[in-house]
């Protein structure tokens, strides 16, 4: 029988595992460990750190693998579909190796495997695509976005308000005003340029968890152009970036 | 110099405890354990047990204290001021007894300190209303959304949409439409009753991560009976009950 785990190991620092997730680590007889390309090198090991100082099983092989990139040359929702079929041939051919006759297969995931990750996505496939059987077990992991708010020791919604997390692209096609509280992830375009300079303000935060931490916090107006210089200062140091913000519109103030 | 740690304990399952939060609760000079009423005991009783588990420091106090209650005579801003206001004195009064000279104390959280928790807000009040001086650290936690879509092994977001979070009393005012994932918290009165029931599917969970935990999922017109049953019937065993709930409109699925 092959089970699979798919554990959340938090968004960049090595003490944001949980006992839980720990423990799933160690029950593991294969650890797949994707390697993304020298832009994210420092995220590889970072994986690598956590089995470092998280694995104790003597018995638990780590299986480092290249991870298929996406193209870009097609539409958004066409790429990631061709994408993630891609790395489901992928998981399909590296398990058959190397847990032919059954096991237990862990994946580490940044963050959380329920926010923004597609590893839940592309092990459905292995059942609908490749007509695969397994059990599968996730366990939780701190998001980026939590790291924030840690961070910014702010709470993300204001009494009793919802909040409303969304994407770089989603907030350039149209500010959201479902909620005074917006977290915006995956945006590699600063798509906070994009809404009224004059009506939020921006808790930000990049590489968080990390040495390399920044945050900056105060009204979008006049820290826009601060994020924007540092942002790309950093990520020119770094070779990538990664960050997290949230907008909090005026006005909607905390009442308690 | 005073410390305050605000320290994310997850979800009710002790090992949600992230290597961060451990390692905080034993920097702690004092650790606050909140009493709740005996409706809350289950509650109680799950702090003090991460507290055997995970605190080895031997100087550590644990001081367990009342917290006051809420007024519900009045409108529920009204109310939740006020009963904010008697925290904060509460906890100026326990932190000069207990830390008179200055050290470091530590608040347990569910969940996670950012999302709809109020002790953030509360200790804010130290400063403003008590003029009390004191550095703030937050650690974060895994939440019970968290913990619902891992029991669910499902991913939150469709790909790359958003997700908006918010509470019963916000759902059963008007069902949102800014996003086709809707997390549902703080609903002690099942208000996806008050939503069209033909147009959602529902993962909804209960006593996460405790082991008392259910979860039910599928059509919304077909679960929320359901639902309700088991949720009256466990809540008059157990004496209360914490749920939380995904809904997810039909028709904005997945695309990859």
């Amino acid at each position: 029988m092959l089970k699979l785990l798919v554990i959340g190991i938090g968004a960049g620092n090595p003490e944001h595992m949980t006992v839980q997730a720990i423990k799933a680590l160690n029950r593991a007889d294969i650890v797949l460990l994707p390697r993304k390309g020298s832009a994210k090198e420092d995220l590889a090991e970072l994986r690598r750190e956590i089995c470092r100082r998280f694995l104790e099983n003597g018995n638990t092989r780590i299986v480092e693998f290249d991870l298929p990139q996406r193209d870009g040359s097609e539409t958004y929702l066409k790429s990631v579909d061709d994408w993630h079929g891609a790395i489901a041939a992928t998981y399909r051919d590296l398990l058959a190796r190397e847990v032919p006759g059954g096991g237990t297969a862990a994946f580490l995931v940044w963050g959380d495997p329920s926010l923004y990750d597609s590893t839940l996505r592309i092990l459905d496939r292995l059942r609908t695509t490749h007509s695969m059987e397994f059990a599968l077990e996730v366990i939780p992991g701190i998001t980026s976005v939590q790291a924030l708010a840690a961070s910014h020791a702010m709470p993300l919604n204001t009494v009793g308000n919802p909040v409303l997390v969304t994407t770089g692209r989603k907030l350039k096609d149209a500010p959201p005003d479902a909620a005074d509280t917006i977290v915006v992830m995956l945006d590699g375009d600063m798509s906070f340029r994009h809404v009224a300079q004059d009506a939020y303000d921006i808790f930000w935060g990049a590489y968080l968890g990390l040495e390399q931490e920044m945050i900056v916090a105060g009204d979008l107006a006049e820290k826009s152009g601060e994020i924007e210089a540092k942002r790309t200062a950093a990520r020119d140091e770094n070779g990538w970036i990664m960050d997290v913000y949230v907008l909090r519109r005026k006005g909607g103030k905390p009442s308690g």
